[in-house]
């Protein structure tokens, strides 16, 4: 039963894009999958197969002594040698008609996927089964070609990935709660000797003296949250890429991440065409233009103080929003970062020199004293896509910052001592991958964009 | 300060080694760096700095008037634009002469690193620093060479990359100790409304049912054992990739393996060529010879009764093991499987087909139903690389299997139920991906591949 080396259904759709389909024509070919549909007449059946491969499935013609096929259920795996033929005309491209078929992996009563619509709630509960459904199979196509093509910009740039620690014995002030490990609950130092474990918020502090000496580093790996939130954004468990660079300042890091976000983005769509198509029909009838115009306008850059004066413009000539008292300070809601999105730029925006107040102690502190060298990317529909920020370079600024917001210096010595030796200015960004992945599929809850979803109240397996 | 888009000092070298340098010959050039070294004579300065794109440093020629690179100390950064002089017969192939230069981060008496020798002991203390020395700045970037290339070998494959949980509420049988998760202790159950939450211990469980779903998929992330354990092998955090794919038996996961790993071997050490020198060089003469083995030899298959036969045959002609009772049954220690590779086989060796009793429950029942259809990939020098298996795909077989041992049946009917629905032969494997490290680099102890090494008794920030 070894598949391997033979043709997978992508490939055959590979040479109908390329136009090379008609040199199988004729050929004996075998294909092993799980059953999308099966229709028998009494005369002729159609049984339609999905390898994995691709999004679409194969259509398999076959007769009625073929027992094997007659009996696949939805769901049951198949293993089918034919002939396959082209067929230009007809809505698929090509059709196999079977010769000889096995029923390799059979259904039964407990098999929870049916012909109906089921709900994304339904299919949470059942996290082993729903990538078998047409969403969720392109999704986690999708999902996973992301994250590829993430590493590759970064390797082709000059990027390494470095493998910063999930358990952690430092403070992560400010970013919310975090979520304590324990070798041992009755003894809770023992196994680390340390206080205090727990799993990281974010990798950026252990990243920073990597980026000080090879340049260019970038994390991507899990991080956690412990936050009672019950939002369709997040999650207790998620994905970030983390990109972290020397000799670079606020512009370089924008130019940095539009660059970046915009090559994935072109290379999902143009590997995962067929999900694309899927998800532009079925999910978001505007992703396709939504996402065109992600590619191929610039980004626009607005400094904070900029954006507030036009939400005080908007608040004059009549906008309601929610929170209404405009003025420098206040931590934009989503609602003005819509409103700024969708109704004044209409398309992504990079705002910029955020008050110092608002954002982390290790912003870069800008001459004016009061706003911080920080840059969020706001995306129409999604919100905020990534955090960033040139980083505070000078130890005795930082120092002073750290001390105005009375934090626990000695255990960030190690942290602030980088910036005593060999210092560089340099810059990094935070993107949440699930965002992205909410992004480019258009599905608008996170636990449906993650394999196995860790959220408040929500854990299955 | 900007230097994207300028050369770097790989850029530099790439194209000494195309042969195309002398086209930089007098162009003003503009670097950035740590100082790696720096010796002046009164009349003439020789500075060489790193700037993180490679491991050799660039020489910068400097005069007596220079005060920025005269100031340069060990780890001190520094900017110099110059004038690039190719020298075909200088021990380095260029060298900058400066025409103006900043001494952009200065260093202190905290700065850790001296120009003698420093223990390995030493530096795992200061993880924040040590990347910045020869040995440890090879390890990281090969590391990171590595993930990438891995990164390359399945997507190329049409494998998909697959986020499985790190928090988990199942079980993990027989898989060591795990660390307990809490988002507060005082209330365990109450954040994610279950008993037991802890950090996997591997992804296999949770990534089957997408093999089932895509065919090819693998995981590759972070997982976790709270063992006790101080050796040199071991550390409580590292790095899992796990391969698992449908149709596949296990002598089509012996195929995938080797040829995997000899990928990812063979394309690090062409990227990595500096590194590797100064590996060969200085940490082990033997390993160019070892790695040439093992991307060029093809690794022997031998089934674990015949290793037996082999260690009794050892024995009775007077080898002296520490446990040389040997028989059907015994889990090989290190002394055996050394004696295997380094003795006998003299290279890499899958050993096939283990006893049912010393193996993990989901493994495929052989024939003779005392044996599995179990693979480890055994080294020398570095011992268990990989250890892998077909699944049993055949739910009562499974069950009656989880039932002899015991196991908490429905906690697993999740699992379970793939095999009641559209089951395949399906098979995969897990590589330690720090014992890949410790391969490639010929470092021998654990806590030197990993940007912060988490062990027993042993974390930094």
């Amino acid at each position: 039963m070894d598949l391997t080396e033979k043709y997978t259904i992508k490939d055959l759709f590979d040479k109908v894009e390329d136009k090379t389909i008609s040199e199988l024509e004729g050929k004996e070919l075998t294909f092993g999958g799980y059953t999308k549909n099966n229709r028998f007449s009494g005369t002729i059946g159609f049984l339609n197969i999905n390898d994995g491969s691709c999004f679409l499935p194969l259509q398999i013609v076959y007769g009625p002594s073929d027992e094997a096929c007659k009996a696949a259920k939805l769901g049951a795996t198949v293993e089918v040698k034919g002939t396959l033929h082209v067929t230009p005309e007809a809505k698929q491209p090509f059709e196999l008609h079977a010769t000889s078929s096995t029923l390799v992996g059979d259904v039964d009563e407990t098999y929870p996927l049916q012909k109906k619509k089921t709900s994304y709630e339904y299919l949470r509960s059942i996290p082993q089964w729903r990538m078998k459904t047409n969403t969720f199979n392109a999704v986690f196509r999708v999902r996973s070609t992301l994250a590829y093509y993430i590493h590759e910009y970064f390797h082709k740039k000059g990027f390494l990935w470095i493998h910063t620690p999930i358990l952690t014995s430092n403070d992560c002030e400010g970013e919310g709660q975090t979520f304590d490990v324990y070798a041992d609950v009755k003894k809770p130092t023992e196994f680390f000797n340390k206080e205090n474990v727990h799993l990281t918020v974010s990798g950026q502090l252990h990243v920073e003296p990597f980026a000080l000496t090879y340049g260019k580093v970038y994390t991507f790996g899990p991080t956690f949250r412990a936050e009672k939130s019950n939002t369709t954004r997040h999650a207790a468990e998620f994905w970030m890429v983390e990109p972290e660079f020397a000799w670079a300042h606020l512009s370089d890091l924008c130019d940095l991440e539009e660059d970046f976000l915009k090559y994935v983005v072109k290379k999902t769509r143009e590997d995962c065409k067929q999900d694309m198509d899927f998800f532009a029909k079925w999910i978001d009838k505007d992703l396709p233009s939504r996402l065109d115009e992600f590619v191929e306008k610039p980004f626009k850059r607005v400094k904070y103080e900029e954006a507030i004066q036009i939400l005080q413009d908007a608040v004059k000539n009549g906008h309601k929003f929610e929170v209404s008292d405009i003025k420098f300070g206040l931590d934009l809601g989503s609602e003005h970062e819509r409103y700024l999105t969708e109704q004044v730029f209409k398309g992504p925006i990079f705002l910029t020199d955020y008050p110092k107040d608002i954002k982390a102690f290790y912003m870069k502190q800008n001459d004016d004293g009061r706003t911080v060298g920080a840059v969020d990317l706001l995306v129409p529909e999604i919100g905020e896509l990534c955090g960033g920020s040139e980083r505070e370079a000078d130890y005795n600024k930082l120092l002073t910052r750290m001390q105005e917001l009375k934090m626990n210096i000695p255990a960030y010595q190690w942290y602030l001592d980088l910036r005593k030796n060999g210092s560089i200015p340099h810059s990094g960004f935070g993107l949440g991958f699930e965002r992205l992945v909410m992004l480019v599929t258009g599905m608008d809850n996170i636990r449906d964009t993650l394999p196995y979803p860790r959220c408040y109240k929500d854990m299955e397996f």
